[in-house]
């Protein structure tokens, strides 16, 4: 620990602010000495918000409050505590969240109801709300418009670096903003990854608008990154929109299929995928970020899980950290996958290299060719099943001992 | 490498002869210097056989010709070879066996489809047949009704100790012996165990009976040990059953529901579940051995996948290896398994230390007491979930440092 992830971004990309969010972020040592752990974020009236959340059948009681809050769309604040999950807490756990929706509604002036909450860290040890609540009205003092890279550091556990991303849209010809921030590292498996994301943008639209953008994101996203094949109870991504480009000429949108949110969904699909890819690139303990495409499948749920049979196989994982060519455990993890594949027309490239084809070794594939390319920092895994037309792709990191020491250790 | 692993038995099980059974092995060279890679196992004719194996998509050669020919249930040889898996090796990997069944064929003189052939290791290079069909002949002149030990020692790959047991039981008065030997180590999954088992017996049955016997024995001891949730191409299970007993007063069954069959179901149960046992103990790097119980489930299935959910956690696993009693990756795992559980009744003990309980820590539970016992060699993991009556039991191993080495350096 404490090694920045070699697949960091050179350059910390620079956020502008987004009008109509304010933020502002505390050391409220919850567990972290010396660094933030806590975010609050101010949305202007009018704001709307969706969601989508773990599937965990023991999801974090954050988790159930934004769940009940989102079905009326709209948001004033956000607070977001790094170091305890606030999971598996039980009625002291729904507790917290409780204090932390009323004091934040009571800083902010505003409802309970509008207030999201978000827990990462350390499950089932119980969240002292004071350490949260006590801070909350210096907070909304300071909050200010400019300050995303500082949110996202207040949200980071094992995180090397802070995820964030921003895009530009028109919508109708005016241009909004979105702006994203993440935090990933450890647990992340699609279905969904899991991980706090959250994103803010000035585009003026309702909250069903919000959510029919979201969604059809999220596959392709967060939704198709693997670290370690385990789910968390905190899966947390919120969309804002404050609608405050309506004041320069953006329309509100109120109806999802409304054309005029193509340029928009493209951005935020964007946005989406780069914070997901920073997710990937700062796994656990990772040595090389690895993308694996399966083409051919009969169904894209099939591909699908091929690829995360692929991505989240141990044997794979371990293989590609050791740069060993073994396609032999590629193999297998299709075969165990469950999927249809036809074993004998089976097709599997490391980047341009063809290692098999047609079930067996491709001819004139060289072991050393294999070798060599697996010493690259990014590996391409492309494998064909031969059974049909439909493709997906996922994305993941290797398994190192770093990875087991980060893991074996994080509460020591 | 080369270190034993701490829960090896601490002396080798002897096992008798099993009338109508012989066996031979030599050191083939087919990957490994200085050791034996293949054993042949000749059988008295009018010996029935039964078998399971893997659900792979991308089953081996091997598989498939074992897939074929136990249809008819009539067995004279075994064939087995380790070092390299014949799995994804194309139509050549098909001729190697067919070679390989024509080669102890002649030699043993008998029917090629009488011929069962199985290989473990390396997946994706081509067998060369010749290496085992030359020996073959000498096997046959060699092979002796003892030697069941140097037999299990033929086929380890990454084992770092051979696996064998034996049992007695009688049928109708008549004293019958089941012996068994087996590999395991890497890849080891339910659904099936990724492994090799090879069992015999002189009692006398049917194969239909063989086959019945040993279904309902495989869910809770093969199908019920995990080491990475990886599953192999080349699973193989086979029960040999060469019917000499006979000749001692025991009768030959051919109805799978004779209930003089009881004891006998019984000690093939406890022979597959002490082997189960001997390759979760010897998984790849492993520092403890596992046992995760699920209880309060909806169904078997439901707490079956809860508790693999739990034993496949790369989290839950690596906590172990750092002995750190860190139930919260417990209920996180709990909870990615999509089955029922009431979050709020959940309950989990580490042995017989309540940990939770209703959904939260438990009263008067104490970090240093959980410590503690994660410091025992052998961890049980206890989770009640609060909805139904069935249960499941998953038997695993934590994930070390040295389950990376092992696996990124396998080929190397």
């Amino acid at each position: 620990m404490g090694n920045i992830s070699p697949f960091a971004p050179k350059q910390e990309p620079h956020l502008p602010a987004i009008d109509g969010v304010r933020l502002a972020t505390a050391a409220a040592g919850i567990r972290y000495p010396g660094r933030t752990d806590l975010l609050l974020a101010l949305f202007d009236p009018g704001t709307s918000v969706a969601g989508v959340l773990t599937k965990s059948k023991t999801a974090s009681a954050p988790v159930d409050w934004c769940r009940a809050h989102l079905a009326h769309g709209m948001a004033r604040a956000l607070v977001v505590n790094s170091g305890n999950a606030n999971a598996f807490t039980g009625k002291r756990g729904r507790k917290a969240v409780e204090l932390t929706a009323q004091a934040a509604a009571e800083a902010a002036d505003c409802l309970e109801a509008d207030v999201y909450v978000a827990s990462t860290g350390v499950i089932g040890e119980p969240l002292d709300a004071a350490k949260i609540t006590g801070l909350l009205p210096r907070l909304v003092q300071a909050a200010k418009p400019h300050g995303f890279a500082d949110a996202a550091r207040a949200i980071m556990t094992t995180d090397t670096y802070p995820k964030l991303a921003t895009r530009k849209a028109e919508i109708d010809g005016v241009e909004v903003t979105i702006n994203g921030i993440a935090k990933g590292a450890g647990m992340i498996a699609p279905d969904m990854a899991t991980m706090l994301g959250f994103l803010f943008t000035d585009a003026a639209m309702d909250p069903q608008v919000l959510r029919a953008s979201l969604d059809p994101a999220v596959d392709n996203t967060f939704n198709a990154i693997t670290i370690d094949g385990d789910t968390s109870t905190s899966d947390t991504l919120l969309v804002f929109a404050t609608g405050k480009a309506a004041a320069r000429g953006a329309p509100r949108i109120v109806h999802p299929d409304d054309l005029r949110l193509a340029g928009f969904r493209m951005a935020l699909a964007e946005l989406m995928h780069d914070l997901a890819l920073q997710i990937v690139k700062d796994g656990e303990g990772l040595g090389k970020f690895v993308t694996v495409e399966v083409t051919g499948a009969e169904s894209k749920r099939a591909a699908r899980a091929i690829a995360k049979s692929i991505a989240n196989s141990p044997l794979v994982k371990t293989a590609i950290a050791g740069e060993d060519p073994n396609w032999g455990r590629i193999v297998a993890a299709v075969g165990k996958a469950g999927e249809a594949a036809d074993r004998d027309r089976l097709s599997i490239r490391l980047g341009d290299l063809q290692v098999a084809k047609d079930g067996e070794v491709a001819p004139g594939y060289r072991e050393k060719d294999g070798a060599a390319y697996m010493r690259q920092p990014e590996i391409v895994i492309t494998v064909d099943v031969g059974v049909g037309k439909e493709s997906a792709t996922i994305w993941t990191c290797d398994l190192t001992k770093d990875y087991i020491a980060i893991n074996a250790d994080y509460r020591s």
